[in-house]
Order: structure tokens, then C-alpha cells, then sequence
């Protein structure tokens, strides 16, 4: 637990130089617009303790496998987001001396990440080993207007000295990562330039051959007047830089501005890259920095718009709420349906910038509500475009006729991850990549998206679970054999209850899709079936079997859902009696140990009621959350919002709120100790879920939006924004009313606290608590 | 498959020169010591395809432990044994042209293993480009008289040509492991030295700090008259040579004599080991290439008195079971208890020399039958030299109060295995240590052991058992969660019977070693009491405990005991109704797949009954080998020998001898596709199981020795010799009769076929079949 930040409603402050967290510090400053980000760095040389961190959306690089014991079927190769071009750096020398805050004495320091406005703020003052004393103010962001873009704008101040003081704006390819499996370095330079004040660098990947040419242009003036210094550019490998000095007197402040710019072969031909760089990196110079900075301001002001959540009267829980929420508008803009949402989102290299389940299980419900319904459209496509290779992962584990397994982790559609009761076993992702569809429909009443993408996938995944059954002779039922839950603290256990649930559902769901596509788009429903090979009858039948005669454990005596195949046979202990020594278990107790016991890593049997709420009566939902969240350690930044919001819906509202505080200041407050090497990006969405879903009761009933919200004791009010079949709402939940405006100009109806509430067009309503 | 293996009872035979199966044949053809070995390699230059390979027992490396995904309790290092200094070089230059199989034409060749004297025999002519003409005949071995030494008589014929052969005689310690995880070496020079006609290398491993010396000396005759040909030494790094050469006349033939020595701070000081070297290297010398190979040859003659099998009427399967008993003798003599039987012994670098429940599973029953009864105590002896180890590796998963898990795989006692389903679920292995303790005493009668050695260990082992057991609320009985059988095609599974049944005999067994320690050397238990500090009453009584209420599954409908529970709910396929290319399904199927299927890789309930046979009634062991079998695919080389032996139990010669062909000549028929890797040595012993308890039916009932032969249709006799409590006996099996002759002088009774047979001191007698 860390709990240097400090609170503010808007900003994320850091006051006084916290060197010993920096790292921690680089994680939180981090900014991002979409197609790049980074890590928190200085622009001056920083010798203390640091990890460099930049990033290029899509660019990724195949990194050898590395595992101890080979099995069938891992990848060869796996793919990571690439520590890229370091396009920030400024070096700068006073009088000979190098600006560099692990020497010099920081007289004073603050540093803020303005989320209302998007940028990076810091303020420094250092006295250098010499004496001299500098102040520094450097604002930074990168462009969600020209998301190829970037900005600094850096300026010194000569406090008590008259010299010179010398710039080198540098732009820096020669880069590893830290978690690169063999030590190489993943890229290759295509080419170096170094003008007057510009310079360029084109880099290649090896093996994946991406091209990204990032490029730099300045201006600097000197007490406001515009200088123009002969400056020296210079190249080495990989690296570029111009060299200049100005010379000041005592009180002097330079302000130096850097333009830059990443363009990827991703966008552009790689023969006109390093002409785009220029061009691109050129109209930023043109516009200048605080035109760019206002353009950015204004499209930050409009995602608060549709994605604000205020909380009046806990000043903590409304920092974090927002920034989680910008954190998650800074790693995915919807824009481009080959990018998806890493864990780390462009904050660190853990996890290499790649997609798991969690996008469509906890990210697809926010951005469904905060969004525009193109940007979760986006990231249903992102799976769309992978279906073959999810057809030929498949196929590398022995399935056929178009089963479609999707990677536990992945960049380019291939499987990232090797260890086989994960990889291979933890098979309820495909049932999450289904749901999103079905999720994204209920939302936005886009149907047409299933002819156009979605039965496709649908039809791969459920191929899959129709061969990953088995019919057992002993059970007279089907089974699932072989699997990992939610819960990756068991593994290669039978009939995991969500794994075969979501299966069920999906068979459901696809029949129902099928059907739909058949009635509605009888064409594209003749093309899929000659593209899919699809015996309509016979399959159909075979998944109408499989869900009628599907075996789900069932404790009578309990009245519980159980989680796998002998759950029940294990030593019962509740977390509340284990010696808090053994915590986190995955920190201190042996695998083995941690598979034996009955602690739960993250929602499982829960994870199921949560997206399937509306199959069981809420007596059925309050006797598996007193079974299974007692044992449960949440030890995945996964769990709290999911109990949070079940914990809402029973009327815990005690356990609720604890849950909400485990979540919302995860990475502000360094919770799990982990923040140093990134943000956990995607449980972010998870905060968000626990506000609208969890404490507002947000449902969709029969294709209605519903409201029962609870307010925490100690907020006064709270209120976030909707976005429901094409309405935007704000809903304002008080001590003693819940106020409900219609910002759209379409009349709406929902029900809050079961009562129907129709607003109309932009006006309000409101109903009594 | 393979069959270039000539046919032969006492020999292994190529004849003429197969190339590409030179990594077979330098497997097949390797020689050892127990000390040391290493495998069929040349010794002049051979620039073909080649593994080169020495051993040094007891002298491992800790490598650097590669994995993929890291695990708590997982070692950082793990042991392996390493390739050490080439002691068999010798460069032969023709008028400076470079004698290489490679590239001259090989106009004959043969190479055998004499297997009765043990020696390398191999004979060549062979071609130069140049169109000279050479013989070879070089014969080497491995004193098993003296371990520290070899010897090599390597003689070359000018067949066509005069003129100047240079000799290279060398030890070449510039060795690297081709298994290395990191492409590092692992040894240091210490010391080189080259004299006129001697030269030495002393190295030093990294890390483990072990010295090794190595050390040539040499003679050579032309005609049969020595020689003093000038020679001049040379050294490089961790290389020493000497260069010498002789002119020769068209007919001439040169012997050339090289003896050389390793010896290690295993078993002399460091600072004396170049002293040793010289000593030892001069000893060899002196006594000469002639006076050796006698002694090898009759030290050889007294190992195959004791442990000779001979088959009449099928030369195949004579060689076989031959081959196997040699190299067993060769990798293991007994000599030092530090020592153990690696599953590759010194044929390879797979496995590493490393000790795993092989030893005590297969490798016991052979040396006690076959040598002297201290071999086999030896081997007891390293485990409880070990002891202290299984304790700490226990409790870095967690145990306590001395509980013991040895290692699945080690050298020095720590384990050298990293997937946590071996590593920390494959536990079953400490069943199998206290079972050979168990299994010594019943055949020696040295029940002083207990006293001495064996309590400690099997208290360990049971206190882990205890440990490791939860009692399950559900059930009402002892459950044995998370782990992996013998049939490691499954993992981490429930309640594997074999584990649970070994288990609870280690609770048996340990409580009855307590009872006879206390009754038979109070003053001993008083003092193992107090050094482990045994709750003797309170532990003993929660033995009972366990016992009494141990779950154990079983299938009333089959009237079979489960392998694991859910075994039954997996889709029940024959392995002949399994389309045979998937097969083998370890190199064909994923792991999910492997796992959800009920194929068996090998024994497992059927390993339990074959250790436990008396506690079953014949019906029983019918019906679980007519149910696990038919699932049985075979993949491990340990499997066939106990179908084999259970086969023959229930009376189905036929398929008990189809097993006994998939044993016998694995590695020379190179059966799976793999000996070029090193031989299966621990397998091997179950081959002689095959033929003893398979064949003959050897048991031990009420401490009595009992037979059953059957008599392969095609064999026209076989006979074996077992030694029990101190008698030797030599069972010969007939068409008409089974012979017993009693070599030792001591009156013994066995039962034949029911029946009781005494016979008396050096005599025979026989009964009808």
C-alpha cells in the first residue's frame, strides 16, 4: 500500500519527489492516446531507478516461447507489444553540467496527470552538484485529436546562475524490453536523419517486419521571443538527435516545444513512412503546442461527456472512479478494429499488450455504455477477424470442422501462453467472446451484426464446446472434462458449473442466432451455411441434445451450484480462518497446496450468476454467494467488482462497499504491490461495472433498462452516465431520491426500483428512495 | 524400428558402417563402470554426425532450472550430470592426411560389444582420399576392477602405402553439454599438463566446484617391437596432447596402447587429485593392455555368475535380455552409496543422470536377485543420506514436523523437476522408497537395517502421508486430493488409487518397523524417538486412524477399483478401437486431449496390484487387468514388464510374451524411435522382471521364494539365478520340467507350482511341468 497520491477531484497529484516509487509513479503518470503510450518517464536523463516505456498499438514482435517442458500444441512463438521508440527525451546541460534528478537536489517537485484535460504536468525546482539552481515546467500529452501525435512542452528556468544551457532533443530506437525471453533487441533500424531541428527514425521489427518511423521538429524561444540556434544534428544507430545552446542570464526562462510523431506500417505504406512522419510531425509544428493542447482538452471534454462518474462526498472514491476511467479511454478509442485492450493497457510490458477475456467481460460493458455503440462493434470485429485462426488453434488441439477455439492471449489471433491447464484448458474465454455479441445486441439492437459477423463466430465456438463434450456412459449425461475455471486456483478439473453453463448458453444463443439470421437475412444466412459447411438439421439437433442432457453439478443438501467435480471433498476452510501469514496464497503456498484447498481466485460459480442473473431467484443467488465468497481470496483484480455487484443485488450493502474499495484505488494506492510494472487497465472497466451495475443496479430485463441503486453510507450522492439503444441518460442517485435526466432526444423508459419511469426528451424525472 | 543389430548370444554386432545410424549405434555400443562411462564414440576424428559423451558419476552441475511460467516450490536449480573430458581421443594422420570415417571410403567395418568380457571391439578398413589404405582394430573398455581407469588398444596396418603416421593421442576437456539450457559450459580449467608420452587436464565444474582429473599415458609397438618415437606434448585450454609419429613400410601394423584415468574429489582431496591421476594412470600402464583386459574378462565372468539369464531357441531374445542385464551391471556395481541409476545411465544426456522412482520400482528387484545383497543397500543407503532433503523439500510445499517428499528426480537429494503435476503431484514416488526397504528385508532378512536406516525414512515418508491426506467432511473418509499416478496421462487427479493404497501401506508398514525397532533395539528407538521427535503414541494412533478410513474408489458394477475418481465419466475407448495414427498419443495429441481420454500411459492400479498382489484374490486382478489394460497404450518403457508379469499371472501366455517382445529389445531395435538419445537402463530391469517374475513366476509369499514358470512356445528352455537370503539358485524351465540347482551351501526350500521343493547344498532337483 502506497498512499503518496494525492486527492483531488480532477487530477492525479504527486507532490515532492517520491524517488524510491518511481517506478510506481511512471505506472500512474502514464499517458496514452488509443495508438501509443508511455510510461511516465522524464524527458531530462534520469539515472535512478526507471523503466522506459513506450508503445505502438499492433506492433508486436514473436518472442521465442520459453518453457521448461515442452507440450503439444503450445506455440512456437508468442507475440508481445514491443518497448518502441523513446520519442520524449530531452537531454539538458547547464554549463556542462547534465540536468539529472538522481543527482541534482530537488528543492521542489510536483507532478499532476490532468485526466479532465488530458496531459502530463511537472514542475521542478534542483539545485545541481555545481550549485545552480534550476526550475523546470513540463507539460506533455499525446493526441487523441491526431492520435499519431504527440506533444512537450518544456521549459527551464535559470534560477540563480547566467551560462549557457544546452539542449539535445533526441529520439532513441535503440530499446530492449525487460521481459524479453532471450535478451535480444526486437528491432531492426530502416533508417536515421538529422536535420536543423527535426530528425527521424525508421525502425523495423524483426521477424514481424513492422515499420514505425517516429519523428521530432522544435521551436524554442527565450523569454517569450522565438530563437532560432544553430543546431547540430546528429545520428548514431537507431538514434537521432539535435544538439543546440542557448545563452541565458539569472532569471532567464527557455521554453523549448518537441513535436512528435509514430506512424506505423499498420496505416501507411512503408515506402511513404518516413515522408508521413515528416508531413505528419510538420502540421503539429504548424499548429503549435497550445492549440494542440486545447483541441485535446476539448476531446477530453467530450469523453467525460458520455463516460463521467461523479461521487460527491468521498473525495478518494471519486479519484478513483475517474481514473480508471480515463486510464481506460487512454487505451482503447474504438478507432481501429486490429487494436484490442492488453491488461497493461501502455503502461508496462507485463503481459506484452495482449487480449484476453478480459475485453468482453469486463471492458465490453463499460465502453457498451460510455461509448459510442462503434467502439465495442470494434472490438467484436477484432475477434471476428481472428476466427480462422481461432479455427486452426483449434485444430492444433485435434478438433475439427470449423471449432474455433480463441487464444487465452493473443495479439495477431495466435495463442500466446503456454501452460497447458491455462492454455489449452481454460476454455470458458470462447463462452465470454460469445456473450459479448449477445451483450453488444441487447445493448444496441444492432441485430444485423450477427449476419454480418457475429453467427460466424458463434457457430465456431459453438462447434467447439459440441466436440469438447463427451458423452459419459457412466452419467448418462454429457460432459466437459479436463478444464480450468474462472478460478485458475483448480485446474484440469471435470465439470466446471461456468464452463458448461456458458457452453449451454452458447448453443442456445447460436440455435436462437441461426434462426434469426434464417428469418431476417435469408441470403446471408445460405452464404454462411455453404461457408461454415453447416448441416443446419443435424447440428442443430446435436446442440439441442447436448443442452438437454448437459450434467450440471448440483449440491442438494447445500442447494449449490458446484464449481467442479469434487469441490466438496476438500478440506472446507473459510479465508476468515486461514492465518493471514498464508496471504496472497499465490505468493506463499506451493501450486499444489493452492489446488488442494478450497480458496477461490476470482469469481467462478458467481461469474456464472453475474452474466446469467435472470435464470435463478435471488434465494438461489444468496446461497452460492454464502458458499463460495467466504472462500474466496480474491487474489485476481478480477473478483471484487463481480462480488461487489452481487453483494449490491442481495442487499449486502456493507460487504458491497468493501469490495468497491478493493477495486476502485487498485493502482493509485499500489494495493496489490504490483503497480510499479503497470496499471491493471482492464479490472478498471471492472470499478466502473461496481458503480453502475454494482451500487446503481443496472440491469437489462427483458430488454428493459432497470435501476435499484444503493447509495454508500458515507457519499452524499452519485451519478454516471448511460448510453442504452441510443439514448444517453445520467442517473443521480441521493440520500433520499434518485433523479433520472434524459440527455438524448428520444423518450425513454426504464424501471428504477421496479417502478416504470419514462423521461422525456432531455428533461428529468425522479422517484423517492 | 531397426534391425542392423546382428543376432548373437554373447555379443552385440554391426556389420559394416551405418552412418546415419551412428547416434544409435554410439548409444548401443556404450561402455561403463559404475564410476564412469560414456558412449560408443570414436576415437580418431569423426567429423559425421555424433554424439560425443562422458560421464563422470556423482559430478553434476546445477543448471539453471528454464521454465516457462514459474511456480512457488518449483527449484531454481536443478542437477544434471555432465559431459566430461574425452579420455578415448586419438587423431591419426596419414602423410597428413586425417584418418575420418566421414570422408574416406569405409570399405569394411564391424564393431561388437563383447558383452561375457566386456569390451568395445571394433575392426575397420577404410579408404583415404588420397587412396591409402588402412585396417583398424581398436578395442577399449572400462575396468570394472579398477574404476578409475580405462584402457584402449588401437592398431593401425599400412595396407597399401608407405610412409609417415602421426599419432594424436589427447584428453580434451573442452566439453559442452548439447542439453545445456543456457548454451553454457560448465567447466573450468584447473591444471593441464603434457609430458613425452603422458598428458593430464584437471578441471573443475562451475558452481559445484567438483575436480576432475584426467590422465593418459601410452605405449606403441611396430611389428611387435616397442617404440620411442620423440613426442612432444601440447596443451591449450583444457586440452593436453602429444604428437608422435612413425615411419611405416606397406604391411607394417602399429599398436598403439593408451590408458587413462579420471578420478575426482568425490573420492580423493583436491590437492592430490594430479598426483592420483599420475599414480593411477601409471599403475594402469604398467600393468599392461593384455593383464587389464584378463581381469576385465574375469571380473565380468563373476557378475554373469550371478546374474545370467540364458534363453534357448530364440537368439533375439537371448541377446536381448543379456544386453539389458550388461549394461545394468555396467551403470550401477554398488560400490558407493552416493551413487544411483539414472534412467539413461552413461549413455546420453537425457534425464541427465538422474535418480527417479525407477530405481526403486524396477531397479531393486534386480540387484537383489542378482548380486550381492550390499548393492541393494547401497542404494537405500543414498535415500537415506537424502533424508534431509526430502524433509526441507517438503516443507517448501508447506509440510511439517519431518514429513518427507523425495525429490521425483535429483542427484544430490534436491529436485531437479519442474512441472508442478510431476514435481508436486507425481508423490507416489515415496511409496515406492519405502516399499524397497521393505521389499530388501523380505529378500536378506537384514531387518537390522530398520533399526539402522530404514525407520527414519519410512517415518518421512509417513508423516507426509499424514500430512498430505484431508480428512473430507462430504465423504466421511481420508481423501487424497491433487495428485498424479503413474499414469501420468492424467493430472491432478482425486483420490488415484495406487497413491492412496501405497499410502496407506507406508502407514502399515512404518507402524510395524516402529513396533519391531522398539521390541528388537529399545536403545535405537529411544533415540530415533527423540531425534524426530515421535509422538509415538499420538502418531501412531492417527495412522490407524487414516488407515481405518482411507477412501479408496471402486466400481461396483465392474468390480474394479478406480484409477481416480471421475475416471468412469471419461468416454470409454479401447486402444484397438484408436485409429493407429494417432498413436503414440504423446507425440500426436495435445495434452487436454491425452488428459479427458482414459488411455493410460502406463501401469497404475495394475502397479498396486503387481506390488501388492497377495491382498487381491485372482478374480480381482482378472477383472482390473481386463479393464485398465485394453486402456493401456504403453508409452513409457516401464509399462510392458508389470502387463507382462500380471499377464502371466492370470494364466494369458500369449499376451504376457507380446509384452515381453516390446521390453526386451527396445533400445536394439530402437523400438522408439529414441535410443539415439542413451538406452532405457532402468527399463532394462523390468525386461529381467519380465523373464524372472513374468516367465518364471517368482514370489515371495510368507517369506517363502514360490515359483510358477511358464514357458514361452517359442523358448526351448531358459533359465535364471536368484539369490535369496543367502542362497543361490538357478531355476532352469523346460519343456517337461523345471530344474532347480542350489549353487549355494546352504539347504533350501521353494515352492514350484504349489509344491514344496528342498534342495540341498550344491545340488538339483526338478519337477514335472
Amino acid at each position: 500500500m502506497k498512499d503518496y497520491i494525492q486527492y483531488n477531484d480532477w487530477s492525479i497529484v504527486e507532490e515532492g519527489f517520491h524517488a524510491e516509487d518511481n517506478r510506481i509513479s511512471e505506472s500512474i503518470f502514464s499517458i496514452g492516446n488509443g495508438r501509443m503510450g508511455g510510461r511516465g518517464n522524464f524527458e531530462e536523463t534520469y539515472t535512478g531507478d526507471s523503466m522506459l516505456g513506450n508503445y505502438v498499438a499492433g506492433v508486436y514482435y514473436p518472442d521465442k516461447t520459453r518453457v521448461g517442458w515442452w507440450k503439444n500444441g503450445y506455440p512456437e512463438y508468442f507475440a508481445k507489444v514491443l518497448n518502441a521508440t523513446n520519442w520524449i527525451g530531452i537531454g539538458v546541460k547547464i554549463e556542462g553540467e547534465e540536468l539529472d534528478l538522481h543527482t541534482a537536489k530537488v528543492l521542489e517537485f510536483r507532478r499532476e496527470l490532468n485526466m479532465q484535460k488530458g496531459y502530463l504536468h511537472r514542475t521542478f525546482k534542483a539545485e545541481l552538484p555545481s550549485g545552480k539552481v534550476v526550475s523546470v515546467d513540463a507539460k506533455r500529452f499525446l493526441s487523441i485529436v491526431d492520435d499519431e501525435c504527440g506533444a512537450i512542452r518544456y521549459s527551464v528556468k535559470a534560477e540563480n546562475f547566467s551560462g549557457k544551457i544546452e539542449f539535445r532533443p533526441f529520439i532513441d530506437g535503440d530499446i530492449a524490453n525487460e521481459d524479453s525471453n532471450y535478451d535480444e533487441k526486437f528491432w531492426n533500424e530502416v533508417a536515421v536523419a538529422a536535420g536543423d531541428d527535426e530528425a527521424y527514425v525508421v525502425l523495423e521489427t524483426k521477424k514481424t517486419f513492422f515499420h514505425v518511423a517516429t519523428g521530432m521538429k522544435w521551436a524554442v524561444s527565450l523569454n517569450g521571443t522565438p530563437q532560432s540556434p544553430s543546431a547540430e544534428g546528429k545520428t548514431k544507430e537507431k538514434y537521432a538527435e539535435n544538439i543546440f545552446s542557448l545563452d541565458v542570464t539569472e532569471g532567464d526562462e527557455v521554453v523549448f516545444d518537441k513535436f512528435a510523431c509514430n506512424v506505423s506500417s499498420e496505416n501507411h505504406k512503408k515506402e511513404d513512412l518516413l515522408e508521413w512522419a515528416k508531413t505528419h510531425v510538420g502540421k503539429a509544428f504548424d499548429k503549435g503546442f497550445e492549440k494542440m493542447l486545447a483541441e485535446q482538452a476539448e476531446a477530453w471534454a467530450e469523453k467525460w461527456e458520455w463516460s463521467d462518474i461523479s461521487i460527491d462526498g468521498d473525495v478518494a472514491a471519486q479519484q478513483g472512479i475517474r481514473f480508471n476511467i480515463f486510464q481506460l479511454n487512454q487505451t482503447y478509442t474504438g478507432r481501429d478494429d486490429r487494436l484490442n485492450i492488453g491488461p497493461k493497457g501502455f503502461t508496462g510490458e507485463k503481459y506484452g499488450g495482449v487480449t484476453y477475456w478480459d475485453t468482453e467481460a469486463y471492458c465490453v460493458p463499460f465502453y457498451l455504455c460510455t461509448a459510442d455503440p462503434e467502439v465495442t462493434r470494434k472490438l467484436l470485429v477484432y475477434r471476428y477477424k481472428h476466427l480462422e485462426k481461432a479455427i486452426e488453434n483449434a485444430e492444433k488441439l485435434g478438433f475439427e470442422n470449423g471449432a474455433a477455439l480463441y487464444p487465452m492471449v493473443t495479439i495477431n489471433g495466435e495463442e500466446c501462453h503456454n501452460e497447458w491447464e491455462i492454455t489449452f484448458e481454460e476454455i470458458h474465454r470462447n463462452g465470454a467472446i460469445a456473450y459479448a455479441i449477445y451483450n453488444y445486441i441487447r445493448h444496441t439492437e444492432d441485430k444485423a451484426y450477427l449476419a454480418e459477423y457475429g453467427l460466424e463466430v458463434l457457430l465456431g465456438i459453438t462447434r467447439f464446446w459440441t466436440q469438447r463434450v463427451n458423452w459419459s456412459e457412466n452419467l448418462n449425461k454429457y460432459v466437459m472434462l479436463g478444464v480450468t475455471g474462472p478460478n485458475e486456483f483448480d485446474n484440469n478439473v471435470d465439470n466446471n458449473w461456468y464452463t458448461s453453463y456458458i457452453a449451454m448458453w452458447c448453443l442456445k444463443y447460436t440455435a436462437e442466432s441461426l434462426e434469426w439470421v434464417k428469418e431476417n437475412n435469408p441470403a446471408r444466412f445460405d452464404e454462411i451455411v455453404a461457408k461454415t459447411n453447416l448441416d443446419v438439421k443435424g447440428e442443430t439437433e446435436k446442440w439441442a441434445h447436448i443442452r438437454e442432457n448437459m450434467y450440471l453439478g448440483y449440491d442438494e443438501e447445500r442447494g449449490i451450484f458446484l464449481q467442479a467435480d469434487g469441490f466438496l471433498n476438500k478440506e472446507q476452510i473459510l479465508v476468515k480462518d486461514l492465518d493471514p501469514k498464508f496471504l496472497p496464497i499465490v505468493h506463499n503456498w506451493s501450486w499444489d497446496r493452492i489446488l488442494r484447498s478450497n480458496f477461490i481466485k476470482q469469481a467462478d460459480v458467481l461469474q456464472g450468476i453475474y452474466m446469467f442473473e435472470e435464470d435463478f431467484d435471488l434465494e438461489t443467488v444468496k446461497r452460492n454467494y454464502d458458499f463460495y465468497e467466504p472462500r474466496t481470496v480474491h487474489e485476481s483484480s478480477l473478483s471484487p467488482c463481480v462480488h461487489n455487484i452481487i453483494a449490491a443485488l442481495i442487499g449486502d450493502e456493507e460487504r458491497a462497499y468493501s469490495f468497491y474499495l478493493r477495486t476502485s484505488r487498485l493502482d493509485l494506492d499500489d494495493y496489490n504491490e504490483d503497480t510499479k510494472d503497470g496499471l491493471h487497465i482492464t479490472s478498471m472497466a471492472g470499478t466502473w461495472m461496481s458503480v453502475v451495475e454494482g451500487f446503481g443496479g443496472k440491469r437489462i430485463v427483458d430488454g428493459e433498462l432497470v435501476f435499484k441503486p444503493m447509495l454508500p453510507s458515507n457519499w452524499t450522492s452519485y451519478s454516471f452516465k448511460i448510453q442504452f439503444k441510443g439514448s444517453l441518460l445520467r442517473l443521480s442517485v441521493f440520500a433520499d431520491k434518485v433523479e433520472l435526466e434524459n440527455l438524448s432526444d428520444k423518450e425513454t423508459t426504464v424501471k428504477i426500483y421496479g417502478e416504470e419511469v419514462t423521461v422525456p426528451a432531455q428533461s428529468k424525472s425522479e422517484v423517492k428512495r
